[in-house]
């Protein structure tokens, strides 16, 4: 039956109770006669609390020392889950990184994966061993070890999954799929049965939790067939995969972020080269733009706005503050009470109508559109940060009508 | 200044200020110009706590998951020891057994150390770093991590001290040295300023808690000066090595053991190969005897009595039991309630008079010998366990004086 991948997070594995759950549904999985390959993040709150005994003792302790830490969370869950597999009688064994080959660069802590070692993990398939494989981390060059950053479990399971031409990579979350909008804000979202890569990045990278955009890259990279779905409910989720059948509109979702800021800089000269001296200034301090606006000038002067998020806001004034004379403005405005929300869907922008159906729905519930930012499959607009929910469900009533 | 290798125990690294106290201790070493291997245990309860979360999973996991688990113990102390090192702007690198190349036999949960590779620790040395290594773990033939087993990390300090011919390796412990008795036992018990590995050893087999007899064994082989110290308090402790400046008596020190049962088997007939057929039963079932008495044969029959530990008392019991016939003996007496007190000093058999000195002091007390065993350098008794401190102390003061 082929090979499938199963990432569990770390809500999935916080403590012996849902570890045997866990251990069931990948004994169904084997029973049923496919090769498994499981990743495993750190159970619960584990990361935190190791972040915080290494704040107690050095809060600059080197990047390197804090992967040796932090990579221990995910040895324990994946030793834990195979003594629950082992009760069930099926054969098993935990790899951590090392022992997969799974072999990075050398940025710790936000490490790339750059080659897996197939050997062992094919060896123990070969045994007919289930492999329970820690996420999260790798080893670089030097032989040290290395952790993905944020969502780094998602991206080994993928990796893994492209390596071994897994039929399914299953992420199991503690939601039960992709919606077409967050129905904590929208109760008439729906989820989505199937979702294209390309759509599935955009909502990832315009605010949507469920999956993290790095290992939906990569997927799309290698064509690898994910699954999201919930380790709690038996229920389908969602299939994310390079063509669809197109549902009954060809809007995948409606995604919010409001976690950054605008910053306005006033007034100008409106000559050449401008433009390109503030975006050069902002990405030598490592600040990452993201909508950017440019008014026509009035009277030999012009103004441009641009979002980045709130971690960088300080560095971001601090270095536009620096270079006012080099740069010529006449004063900075921020805004940190603005939410981007985003409309995804592949050949959205082909469609006509789509962006004036949304411009429409905005207008009629009366929230004012600060920017406006496309691409091939999203439109966002940048609206108050107070308006962001009604924003999102009036979006979603719009092309996905009031189901309540 | 040469190479010193410190070890600290698990209650030395228990928390966030008692591993600022320990990365003191390693500054101040390494600033006073020597490398520096340190080897550290897992913080305090640790490893009780992962044994508990996974018999909590299954009371039944295999060896090799187990070691998986526990070994992320100490590598939690490294990275926090090395970052405590960071934050006094020392250079400094944690490395786990795969890192530090520590190859075991294949035995999980009580592996032996083979071979130490010692490429990447030494490059670290000659980089002046200081090198902080997870105790208690190795690595096997077939990739997979194995952990040494009851005092552990002891053992990896002295191998790498052998490994790397440290000029010392200092173990640094909740006590300051090693005693002619246990201090709670008998108030005026002393500190031994040096002793013999011989000696070091009869005392750790024989109930002294301070070492572990594998690391003696394995500091005697290669010749590695250790010494035994407080990590609390800074004054000096005990070295361990060949040959010692004798002091007032040759006596090494006292110690007590009580986890064990005395079995007797009463009325067994007076042939050859009655002694060969129990002890090779036995051994069949993995019991480790520890004393052996037999009894003067009166009329045709004689009894045959040993000593080995509680927790094989069971099965000591049934394989007698089942060969009753075959070995034919009349019926089996067994006392738990006893304790063995050991003498221990190099060349104390060769000087007239200790033994019997020993046997007044105990019978002075009142106290009666069960059973007798002596070697090249100890002499131990059986007693009640209720009389055994009483015991260690009327030995101590008969050759060590009563000081108080």
């Amino acid at each position: 039956m082929g090979l499938i991948v199963q990432k569990f997070g770390g809500t999935s594995v916080a403590n012996a109770e849902r570890i045997n759950h866990v251990a069931d549904i990948i004994a169904d999985t084997y029973k049923a006669g496919s090769n498994v390959i499981v990743v495993l993040s750190a159970q619960g709150d584990t990361t935190d609390d190791l972040i915080e005994k290494a704040n107690e003792i050095n809060p600059h302790a080197s990047r390197r020392e804090l992967d040796m830490l932090l990579s221990t969370g995910e040895q324990i869950s994946i030793a834990l889950c195979a003594m629950a597999l082992e009760k069930r009688g099926l054969p098993v064994i935990s790899l951590v990184a090392w022992q997969v080959g799974l072999q990075t660069n050398n940025t710790y802590n936000d490490a790339r994966i750059r080659k897996i070692s197939k050997e062992r993990v094919q060896a123990e398939l070969d045994k007919k061993n289930i492999v329970i494989v820690a996420g999260f981390q790798g080893v670089n060059a030097y032989g040290d070890v290395t952790t993905l950053g944020r969502g780094g479990s998602d991206t080994s399971a993928v990796a893994l999954a492209a390596a071994f031409h897994a039929d399914l990579c299953q992420i199991y979350t503690d939601v039960d799929g992709v919606y077409t909008a967050d129905p904590r804000i929208v109760p008439s979202a729906h989820k989505l049965a199937e979702i294209t890569y390309a759509d599935m990045l955009e909502l990832a990278s315009q605010g949507a939790q469920v999956l993290h955009n790095r290992s939906v890259e990569l997927a799309k990279k290698y064509h690898v067939n994910m699954e999201v779905l919930s380790s709690l409910e038996h229920v389908p989720g969602t299939k994310v995969k390079e063509v669809i059948k197109m549902e009954k509109t060809n809007i995948g979702g409606v995604a919010k972020m409001d976690n950054f800021a605008r910053f306005s800089l006033v007034g100008l000269e409106d000559r050449p080269g401008v433009a390109f001296k503030v975006f050069s200034l902002l990405s030598r301090s490592s600040v990452n733009v993201d909508i950017i606006l440019q008014s026509v000038g009035r009277s030999g002067s012009k103004d441009i706005s641009f979002t980045c998020p709130l971690s960088s806001l300080e560095a971001a004034r601090s270095v536009l503050q620096e270079h006012r004379d080099a740069i010529g403005y006449d004063h900075i405005e921020v805004d940190d009470n603005v939410a981007k929300i985003s409309l995804v869907g592949a050949g959205m922008m082909t469609h006509v109508g789509v962006a004036s159906d949304m411009f429409e729905a905005l207008y009629d519930a009366g929230i004012n559109i600060q920017m406006i930012a496309t691409s091939e499959i999203r439109i966002s607009v940048l609206v108050n940060k107070d308006d962001a929910n009604r924003a999102v469900k009036v979006v979603h009533d719009k092309f996905f009508g009031d189901e309540d």
